[in-house]
C-alpha cells in the first residue's frame, strides 16, 4: 500500500519547509534560527528590537492546522507562534524561547488549546518565564461541543474557536490593556465560544499509509482536529441538515455549553478542516445563518468563513459560535495584519440581504418595436431579396452541412443553421428595412434567440459589430463601402472573441478572402453588385479551400487532437453559401431594374 | 459506485448556494435578483446608486474555481463577477446584466479567461452592450504554459495569472484610469504572465460519480483548472523537483512564452487547486524562491501564496510568474477590499531572510553556577535528608509502579520515576541546599532534563511553582506554614496546566489531601515534623483510594474510554512514597536532634 500523495519533499521537514514558504511570502513574518527543535514564527517588527511595549500574544500547537497559528501573526493578533511538529505539541525550550524573544514590560498572554501536551509543555515554560522574571498569563481554550453529555471530567478540546480569541485577545493587546485586561478579554471570549466538526474523510500525515476509517457514504460528526474519532458516524446528510445537527448541539440547552439564549446576538464561523473547497464552506454558512435567526431565534453579527485551523487535509468543516457584544465585535473588527484573519467582513451586516434588481436594457428604452415600414425603399427591397435568398439557401443545404459537419463535429450545424433561418424569415416581417444597420442589428437578435450554441453566438456577434460599424452613418442609404467596412468589423469582432484566424478551419475563411476580393473590385472600379458577386465567388472559394486544413477535434479553444478531413468546413461553408445567394439575388434584381 | 461525497445539498443549486454564503459572510457584496440564470456579484456600494465614476472592471467564467471569481470583487479589483454553473460559461444574458449594473460613463473592461464560451458569451455581451451605447473594452488571459512546442494555433487556456491581471487591472480601475489605460495596463499584465499546474488527484464534479484517472503514485503536469487533461502523467516526485519542472517550463528559452531574461524581476503565485492544504503550497513557495534566484538569475520582488484559483476539490497547485517591474509592482501593492487577494505581501521583501538569533536566557546571566554549600545549615541537612530518602523510595518501587501503570497507561511510570530520582541523587552534590526554594527550582530542572515524558513535566511544573512560592519570602529560613503555601502553588500550577482534578486518579489525588491534612495539623498546633507525617499518611491513603476510581485509557485529555482498575493510580502512589519517605526522614532527624 503506498503511502498518500502528498506535494512534500522529506516528511520529517514539512514543518521546517512550511516555515520557510511563509517567510518568502509575508515580509512581515520572521523566525527564530532554532530549527529543527525551535520553530516559532513572530512579528519581525518586535524581535530583535528594543522591548516590546505590549502585551504579547503567544500561542502555537502542533503543526499540521495550517494557517493555525503561525499565519495569524501580525500587529492586531499574535505576537509569536510556537509551531510544534505534525499534530505535537511544541518543546518547553520552544516555547521559552518564543517567550523571551517577544515578551517586553507588559508581559505575554500564552493561548493554549486544550490538550494535554500543549497545556504541560506550555505551563512548564510560563512557569520557567516567571522564575525568570517574565510577567505571564495563559488562557486555555476548551470549545469543544462534541461531548454529549457535558462531562464533569476534563476533556473538552481546543478547536477552531481558539482563532476568534485570538483575535480577542490580539485586539485587546494592539489597544494598549494591561496583561490581566488582555487575559481576562481573552478567557471571556474562551467562555463563550463553542465548536463542532464534521468530517467527510480524515487526514493522512505525511508519510503515512492512507487509512481511510470512513466508508464512501459516511461521515463522522464531533471528530478532532487531529482525526480523533467523534461521537457518531452516520450516512451522509444534505449539508443543510449537518448544519442544523451541528448547531443544535453547539446551542443545546440540556448541555448548557455556551450563555446564549434567544435573542441573544453571535459570531459565526464556519471553518474549513483542508481538504473542502470554499465553494462547500460558503453553502454551509448560507444555510447556517437562516437557521441561527428563524430556528434559534439569534441576531448574528459577523461570519468568517474560510480555512483557519485545518486538519492537513481533512474533508469536512467546524463551525463555531460565539456570543457577541459591542465590545467583543469592536475587539473582532479592529485592524489587523495577520495574513490569514478575513478581509471584508468587519463592519454591520443588514439583518436580511435583498438582491438588487437586474438592471433593464436601456435599448429597451429608447427603441421603438420594430416592424417592416409599409413603404420599402430600392434599398429595402433588395436587403429583403437578400436576406429571403440567404435564409433559403441555408435551409437547402440542412443535410449537407449536417452530414459534414458529422465527421468533423457533433454533426448539427445544418441544423443550427436552420433554426435560425427558418426563424429570420418568421422575423422579417418586423425587421426595419429601411434601415440596413438596424436590420442587421436585428438579425442578430432573431439569431442570439433562435440558434443557440457556438455558431449562434458567433453569427449574434458577427451581426451586432457589422450593424454598429454601419451605424456610424446617418445616412439611411448605405454605400457599397460602408458594406465592405461592415464585414471588416464583422470579421474582427467573430475574430477577437472567436480567438481564430485565417485557416482554422472557420467560417473566417470564407469571409476573409470574401472581404479581400470586395474591397479589390470595388478599388477597381466595379459596379457593387457585380463586386458582391465576385466577392460571393472567393468566399466559396475559400471554404472549399478548409478541405486542405486540419481539423480540430471537438472544434474547441483547448489543446486537441487534430486530424484531416475530406469535407470543407461546414461553417464555413454555410457562411460562403448565403453570401453567394444573397449576391446572386441582388445580382439579378439590379439587372432587372 | 457511489457518487463523491461533499457537503452540499442539491448538486443543481451549488452555484447559487455559494453566492447565498458569500452574501452572509461579506457585508459589502450585493448580488443580482437573477438566479438561476443570472449569478452575478459586484461591489454593493456600485449599484444600484449613482452610475459609478470609474471603469468598471468585470471578469468571471464558470463556477467551482472559488475563491475566484466572487471572491476578486472589491474596491481596487473587481467591480462584479459574472458567476457561470459549475465549469461553464455564463449566459450572454447574465454578463449583460452586469455590465449594465456596474458600468458608468467611464467603461467597462472585461477580463476574460481563453475559453471558447467565455470569449463568446463575453464578446457578444460586450457588443451588444457598446449597441446600447457602453463603452467596452476587453482582455483576454492565456497564461497557459504547459503545451509545448508553443502552438502556433489558439489553445493556451486562462489559468491562475488571471488573478494578477484582476489585480493590475483593478488597482488602475481605482486609480481613476481611462477605460484605454486600465485595459492597456491589464494588456500589459496578460502578457507578462505564464502559469503551470500539477495534480495528484483530479476534481469531482457535485452530484458526479467519482472516477479518477490518476493511479496512486502518478502525478499529471500541466493540466487544467477543469481537469482537461494535461501534458504528462508521471510517478509523483518530491514538491523540490516539481517545482523546478514547472518553473523551467513557464521560463523556457524554447517556447519563449515571457519576456523574462536572466535579471528581471518577477512575481511569483503559487496557487492551490482546492484540495491541497495551505502547509503544502507553502512548501512549494518556500522552494520555488531559492530556484528561481538561483536557477533562474531573477529577483522575486512578491510572493502571493493560497488558493485563488481552484478546480472544486483537485489536489495539486499552478505556479504563475509574472514579469514585474516598478510600475506593476504599485498596483499589485496598491490596497483593495477584494476578500481574497492576499493580506501582508506588499512591500519590499527583504533579498535574503536571516533568522533571528534565540533569545539568551536571561536566569542563565545572572544566576551563578549551583553547587552544594561547604557547610549545610540545619535545614539544608534536613532538605537533604529528606531528598535522598525520596529518591531512594522511588528507585525502590520501580517495578511495582511499571506492574501498576501496564494496567492503566504505557507501564513505564516506575522506570520514568527511576530515572529522576538517579539524577537527583547524582546532581544533589551541585544543589544550593541552604536555600530552600533555589534547591526545589533546581529539583524541577534536573526532573525537567532527566525524566522526560507527560511525568516529568508535570512535576517540573510542580517544582518550579513551589520554588517561586518559596521565593516570595526572603528569609533563607522556611517556616513549615511557607512549605504548606508552596505546597498549595504547586497543586494550583499542575492542576491548571494539566488540567486534572480531584478524583481524575493523578498525583493530585495524593497531594491535595496532603496538603489539607497539613494544614490542619498545622493549624492545631502540632509541630512541624509531626504534621508533614500526618500529612504524608493522608497523601498515602489518598493515593490508595484511586483505587475506587475509574481510569481513563491512554491518560490523555481528550475523550477516551474509562475502566475500572483494581490498582491505584501509580503517579498518584508514587507522589505519596515519596512524600512518605522524605517525611519519615525529616521526622526520624528530628527525634534524634
Amino acid at each position: 500500500m503506498a503511502t498518500c500523495k502528498k506535494l512534500i519533499n522529506d516528511p520529517n521537514d514539512v514543518e521546517t519547509e512550511f516555515i520557510d514558504g511563509l517567510m518568502e511570502t509575508y515580509p512581515t513574518l520572521q523566525y527564530l534560527d532554532g530549527y529543527p527543535k525551535v520553530k516559532v514564527v513572530f512579528r519581525a517588527d518586535v524581535y530583535p528590537g528594543p522591548p516590546y511595549d505590549k502585551v504579547a500574544v503567544i500561542s502555537g500547537g502542533g503543526s499540521g492546522h495550517e494557517p493555525a497559528h503561525a499565519g495569524f501573526v501580525g500587529e492586531g493578533m499574535l505576537t509569536a507562534a510556537i509551531c510544534g511538529d505534525v499534530f505535537a505539541s511544541p518543546t518547553v525550550d520552544a516555547i521559552l524561547a518564543g517567550i523571551r524573544a517577544v515578551t517586553g514590560p507588559m508581559g505575554c498572554l500564552l493561548i493554549i488549546k486544550n490538550y494535554t501536551g500543549d497545556r504541560l509543555n506550555f505551563g512548564l515554560a510560563a512557569e520557567q518565564a516567571k522564575f525568570e522574571g517574565y510577567k505571564v498569563e495563559s488562557v486555555i481554550v476548551e470549545d469543544d461541543c462534541s461531548i454529549y453529555p457535558r462531562p464533569e471530567i476534563v476533556g473538552r478540546r481546543g478547536l477552531a474557536g481558539t482563532i476568534l480569541v485570538h483575535k480577542v485577545a490580539g485586539a485587546a493587546a494592539a489597544a494598549g490593556l494591561s496583561l490581566a485586561e488582555v487575559a481576562a478579554e481573552a478567557r471571556y471570549a474562551s467562555q463563550n465560544v463553542g465548536t463542532m466538526g464534521v468530517a467527510l474523510k480524515t487526514c493522512t500525515l505525511p508519510g503515512r499509509i492512507l487509512r481511510e476509517r470512513l466508508g464512501p457514504s459516511e461521515m463522522e460528526l464531533g471528530l478532532g482536529i487531529h482525526g480523533e474519532p467523534g461521537g457518531k458516524v452516520t450516512n451522509i446528510l444534505p449539508v443543510d441538515e449537518v448544519v442544523s445537527h451541528l448547531l443544535k448541539q453547539i446551542l443545546s440547552k440540556e448541555t448548557d455549553y455556551l450563555p446564549i439564549t434567544r435573542g441573544s446576538s453571535v459570531v459565526l464561523m464556519v471553518n474549513g478542516l483542508g481538504g473542502t473547497p470554499l465553494m462547500e464552506l460558503m453553502i454551509a454558512a448560507g444555510k447556517a445563518v437562516p437557521q441561527l435567526v428563524l430556528d434559534h431565534g439569534l441576531a448574528v453579527d459577523r461570519v468568517y468563513t474560510g480555512s483557519f485551523m485545518t486538519s492537513l487535509d481533512m474533508e469536512g468543516l467546524s463551525i463555531s459560535i460565539m456570543r457577541s457584544d459591542p465590545s467583543i465585535l469592536q475587539l473582532l473588527d479592529a485592524e489587523t495584519k495577520a495574513p490569514y484573519w478575513p478581509v471584508g467582513v468587519s463592519g454591520d451586516r443588514p439583518p436580511a440581504k435583498i438582491p438588487a434588481p437586474i438592471p433593464p436594457s436601456p435599448s429597451a428604452n429608447i427603441v421603438e418595436p420594430q416592424s417592416q415600414p409599409l413603404k420599402l425603399t430600392e434599398q429595402g427591397r433588395l436587403l429583403e431579396l437578400a436576406i429571403v435568398a440567404a435564409a433559403n439557401a441555408l435551409i437547402h443545404l440542412t443535410d449537407t452541412l449536417n452530414e459534414w459537419d458529422s465527421k468533423v463535429g457533433d454533426g448539427d450545424c445544418g441544423s443550427t443553421m436552420l433554426k435560425g433561418a427558418k426563424q429570420i424569415l418568421e422575423d422579417i416581417k418586423n425587421y426595419p428595412l429601411n434601415n440596413a444597420a438596424e436590420t442587421v442589428g436585428e438579425i442578430g437578435s432573431t439569431i442570439g434567440k433562435s440558434m443557440g450554441g457556438t455558431s449562434g453566438i458567433i453569427y449574434s456577434i458577427l451581426c451586432k459589430a457589422a450593424c454598429l460599424q454601419l451605424k456610424t452613418s446617418t445616412d439611411p442609404v448605405v454605400t457599397s463601402k460602408q458594406w465592405a467596412e461592415a464585414l471588416a468589423a464583422a470579421i474582427a469582432a467573430v475574430s477577437k472573441y472567436g480567438g481564430a484566424r485565417a485557416g482554422d478551419r472557420t467560417l473566417l475563411d470564407a469571409l476573409i478572402p470574401a472581404l479581400s476580393s470586395l474591397e479589390e473590385r470595388l478599388n477597381s472600379g466595379d459596379d457593387p453588385a457585380t463586386a458582391f458577386l465576385v466577392s460571393s465567388q472567393a468566399a466559396l472559394d475559400g471554404a472549399e479551400s478548409t478541405k486542405q486544413m486540419r481539423a480540430k477535434a471537438g472544434r474547441t479553444l483547448y489543446v486537441s487532437q487534430e486530424f484531416q478531413t475530406s469535407v470543407p468546413d461546414p461553417g464555413a461553408y454555410a457562411t460562403a453559401a448565403w453570401y453567394r445567394a444573397a449576391a446572386i439575388a441582388i445580382k439579378d434584381k439590379c439587372k432587372s431594374i
